[in-house]
Parts: structure tokens; sequence; C-alpha cells
């Protein structure tokens, strides 16, 4: 792991970018060392420097955690396969003509999953080898949904997982939701135009995970109002600190 | 408003039984005055004795609040009306009998309500004019979902509602939800034996505030975690203090 580049926030916060192998990074850590590790990903690709992204993992550090986040294969600037460009163009057209996308999703975000589960645990593993994050534990809090179950089902060194919306997930991450047993926050937007309802509500049924707990806010996927931030770190304190 | 005995709890907390004409009371009142009032009922005619509205009553005084319960007319240990006594007894042999439920409850918990209401108005008056609420903003929190609807409807001084359970609200206040307009935390156990799931989700739906959240947890109807009651006070505070 080689840090390229880092500036001190404001608040205290040492934002550092970094890069391991082809994988590059943004950590994120506190004042004070070592601080709990959180795993921050962005949903289905869209890049780590993504506004929302980076304000969530500044905000979680200031409040005393080390907070990652990558672009793994084929997210952000990173080189796409054919397949994939391919399935972005056809998800643009369905999505234009009002078509059904579910199946584009899958084709899409179902490989986005699998390569990109042993790049974060190629990461997970440096990360934990800093004095920054003390070796664990470790939660995992982001947007991308389909990529935490993945990561909680192969990963026992997490140990809490903050999901946010999940209308859309592929097929094989709603099959291993009940494999999910640690700790969950489970995060919807009441009207998000993006991620059906029931389907959202269906998955938090199905995670296996015996401390579980949905927060619903009224309005559209951008709008999550400010309080949940807030929220999301009192759950990491609960199990991490 | 005469206060008839009081004692002062461990956390500072005043704790004082009240009498006003018929109406048994209890208020709670933090070390610091004057306190934003608070509201809290237990659901459908318990005795406000019932540990955990106690309970939940303390933790909120002693987060800085006036916190006011009674048992309103034909619940706790007042006088119940014939029509009443049937009501409940009907209640007991369906439920025995493994008998829908929607009917007797309607009948039971409808007039109830409606009794109800002018009570705690009248006791919300009193409150008012005590020099340790202050003169105001108020609260509801409570099992008690109906008569919350309803109060929230009724009564202009209410500034925030935070309900609990729902899944069994009379017609009319299923049909006034969408009146509530004040900022509003809906609290259910996902797995609550009664209360049917989906139609506390439909009733959440219904509420007209602009800021609406939903906290649901896995787990049956007194499985609440215990960090729901430090959400609760939070809310309150983004909204009264």
């Amino acid at each position: 792991m080689r840090f390229t580049s880092e500036q001190r926030l404001d608040d205290g916060v040492l934002e550092r970018a970094f890069t391991l192998g082809d994988i590059p990074g943004t950590l994120w850590t506190p004042g004070s060392a070592p601080a709990p590790l959180v795993l921050m990903a962005h949903n289905n690709g869209l890049p780590m420097a993504e506004p929302r992204l980076v304000a969530r993992a500044r905000y979680t550090a200031a409040r005393g955690y080390a907070v990652a986040t990558i672009d793994a294969a084929g997210c952000g600037d990173r080189p796409r396969s054919a397949a994939d460009e391919q399935a972005r163009a056809g998800l643009r057209r369905a999505m234009r003509a009002g078509e059904p996308v579910d199946e584009i999703l899958e084709s899409l975000v179902g490989p986005l999953v699998e390569n990109a589960v042993p790049e974060w645990r190629t990461t997970l593993d440096a990360l934990l080898e800093l004095p920054e994050t003390g070796g664990g534990p470790v939660g995992y809090s982001g947007g991308w949904t389909a990529l935490g179950i993945r990561l909680a089902v192969v990963e026992p060194r997490i140990a809490a997982v903050s999901f946010f919306a999940g209308g859309y997930v592929p097929r094989a991450q709603r099959e291993e939701a009940r494999q999910v047993t640690v700790p969950l926050l489970f995060l919807l937007q009441w009207d998000d135009e993006g991620n059906p309802r029931q389907r959202a509500l269906d998955l938090f049924d199905a995670f296996g995970s015996k401390e579980k707990t949905l927060h619903a806010n009224v309005g559209g996927h951008t709008g999550t109002p400010w309080f949940e931030l807030e929220d999301g770190c009192r759950f990491l304190d609960r199990h991490l600190k």
C-alpha cells in the first residue's frame, strides 16, 4: 500500500489517497489512533470521489473511525470490460425506453460484485496491518448493498454492516442475505424512485441477523435526512467500539 | 391540578402523582426547569403504572423533559362502562378461540379513544400552566397510537409525535392519519405477534407528515431494543428543544 497524497481537513481528519497494485483508494483517519476500520463502498461502481460518499466518509472519520474506500475493478475510472460497457449501454437504452431493467442490472451488477470482492479483501488485509486501524474490528457501511452482503458472508472479520437502499440486488446476494448474521442497520428511502420499496422490505426480512434494524424516511433516493449520518455512527459505536 | 404524592428518584427526576377532577395522573420533571412537555399514553387503556411506561417516562424525564401520563376514562383502575366490560370479555373469548378480533377491537378502542381525548386535552391545559413546562412546545410519545393520531389532529399545540406498534388502530384514526402533518417517528417490532406488520406499514405510509421516519427492529412486541429509547429522545430533541 502506497500513499500518494494527503491533506489534513478542518476537523482534524487526515485524508490520504493510496494505491495497492492496480487498486486506487482513499483512507480517512481521525486525529486519535488506532480507530476501528469501516469499509465504505458506493453503489454499483460509482466513483469513490462521488461527493455523497466523501461527505459520509469524512463525517464518519471525524466520529472516530478509519474509513476506507476503493475503486474496485470496473468501478470509477478503471477500465471496463466489453461486456460491462454493453450492459451499461443497454441499461441507458432500456431506461430511456421505459423498459424493465431487472435482467440488465443482473448482468451488470452480478459480475461487478464478483470482481470487486477479492479486491476489497486484499485492501482489507493491507488496511488491518496499518497501526491506524489497530487490526480490527471492521464494519461495512455503504450504498452498495450487494457488495456488502457478499463481503459479510465471506469475510469473518466484518462485525457489523450498515446498508442503504437495496431495492436492486442481484439474485445471488438476495439468496445469501439469510447467511448474513452480524448486526445490521438497513436504511431506505420510502419513496425511492430507483429502489422498489417492497423489494427492499423483503430483503430486510431475509437477513439472518438476530439484531437488525430498519430505518426508513419519507422522500426520494437522495433525500436521506442528515440525522441518519449520526444514527449510522451510533450503530457502529454500539458494535465496533 | 392537585399533587397528592411525590418522590425524588436517583437521577434527580421528581415523580409526582396528581388528580385533576376525576382524572388521576403522574408527572415526571427533570432537575432543571422549564422543560418541554411530553404526553405519554399506554396502549388501549393499560394502567399508567405499567412498568414499561414508567421506565420510558423516567428515562425521558432524565433526558430533560416534563413527562405526563393519565388514566383517562375507562383506563387503568377507573370505572368501565357495561359496553366496555362486554367488549373486553368478548375480546378474551375470541382470542382464546383463535377467532378474528378486528371488530371487537374496533368497538372497544374506538369509544376508548373518543372518551380519552377530552380528558387528555383538559390535562394538557393544566400542565401548560405549570412553570415546570414553560407553556410549550408539546410532544406525544407513546404506545397508544390511535389516541396520538386523534390528539395530533385536534390539538395544534402538539409539535411532534412518536408512535409504537400501531397494527390495530380503529378505522376512524386510520382515516385521519393523513391529517397528521407534524414530524413523526413510527416505531414497530418486525415480528410483533399482536400487530400485523403490513397494517402497521400501511399506517406509516398514510401519515401526511413531510418528515416521517420508520424504525423497525426484529423481534416480538416486547422486544424493542434499549437504544430505541435513546433514539426516541433524540427525535424529541430535534423538534422540541
